[in-house]
């Protein structure tokens, strides 16, 4: 299988990049085809433009209307946008794999989300959710959070649990273009977990992705 | 009152920008100082970089530290985070006026959270909500939103109302920097409600507007 990794993070030495190089290796190892989109190293540009477009309808300037205008013309959209749409295509498992911001990915993530899951491209009008245009693919996040586990409860003080806090990004996002949705790693509190908290959160990382594809945990599964 | 706009769309005859400019004529027309950080018209940069800091602590790279640290060197931040910092820090109401893109705010807006919201400036350790460093200002989501409206429910297509859709936004952001949070203003089904009904969510904006500020309605109040 294809496998593309999403990775939003600038730090070699962070957790993040170790979950990243945990996923390389061991899909990788299980012999599947394994690229990384390394949105810092690309230096991947996170806000929607104009000129994402080579032409654009030249009305009033609606960047999801532009999207599938520029689908319509054979992805007349920037070269980034383009590759980043072609690895997608290719690929059979994407893997999200950031820390979480703000109850969400970093700003260079959601410019991906935003600029490459193009209606047209990744959705349409009546082309959502099991409809969606990237039906048959699977993604997944793989995150880092910091804060207290007690603090991630409806009673807690953050008032929602991981999931409805991811809800925007695994539903409204990727099943919402059609994927098929792994339940989230989030490994929460990692800068208080120590590093024998950060080893054991590594273990069960591996774990889980040893075991995705032959024993998958779905979230969302679109029958 | 200083009133602060971050207006997040780079079109100026866009349902956005008329919710924008109404803001201004309103709170504007009640005496208030209204200024307006216009994000793509700034070309504010989305992304958390290391140049965001004028000197880092030169250990492993963790944004969240450097920005903690920047804070202890008197805003040791690049201008354009300084200028919106200082705005902020004059403002008693902030108002974010944005599109909903993937359940969120597009990246431009993102990334004025991630890079603006700095710890050690909005919140800290032991910082956070009813205690958060921004305490005392008020803060409400202004957004213009696609899709019918039935699909905002929990057993809707969305699986999900607006207000779970923007608790990232309201309690994991805005509350959790010590903001008090106003019922956000949410537009639905913008492209599809024709003119007639864009101009009644506009007359809809007015009368909020005019009684925000008297008449508040708290979404989240720290007491």
């Amino acid at each position: 299988m294809n496998v593309l990794i999403v990775y939003a993070h600038n730090e070699p030495t962070s957790f993040t990049s170790a979950m990243k190089n945990l996923a390389v290796q061991v899909l990788g190892g299980q012999g599947h085809n394994v690229s990384v989109s390394d949105l810092y190293g690309q230096g991947f540009s996170a806000t929607a433009q104009k000129w994402d477009f080579i032409t654009t309808t030249g009305g009033h300037f609606n960047y999801m209307l532009e999207q599938k205008h520029a689908a319509k013309l054979d992805l007349a959209y920037s070269p980034d946008i383009i590759a980043e749409i072609q690895k997608i295509k290719e690929a059979g498992l994407v893997l999200f794999v950031a820390p979480v911001w703000w109850f969400s990915v970093p700003a260079i993530l959601k410019g991906w989300f935003d600029r490459v899951l193009a209606m047209g491209v990744a959705w349409d009008s009546g082309r959502i959710y099991e409809n969606g245009l990237l039906r048959g693919r699977q993604a997944m996040l793989i995150l880092a959070a910091g804060g207290p586990q007690d603090y991630y409860q409806e009673n807690g003080r953050h008032e929602a649990v991981p999931q409805q806090i991811l809800h925007p990004i695994n539903h409204g996002t990727l099943a919402f273009c059609g994927f098929d949705v792994h339940e989230p790693f989030v490994a929460l509190n990692v800068l208080g977990a120590g590093d024998v908290g950060r080893v054991q959160m590594l273990k069960d990382l591996e774990y889980r992705l040893q075991n995705l594809l032959s024993s998958p945990n779905w979230l969302v599964h679109h029958d």
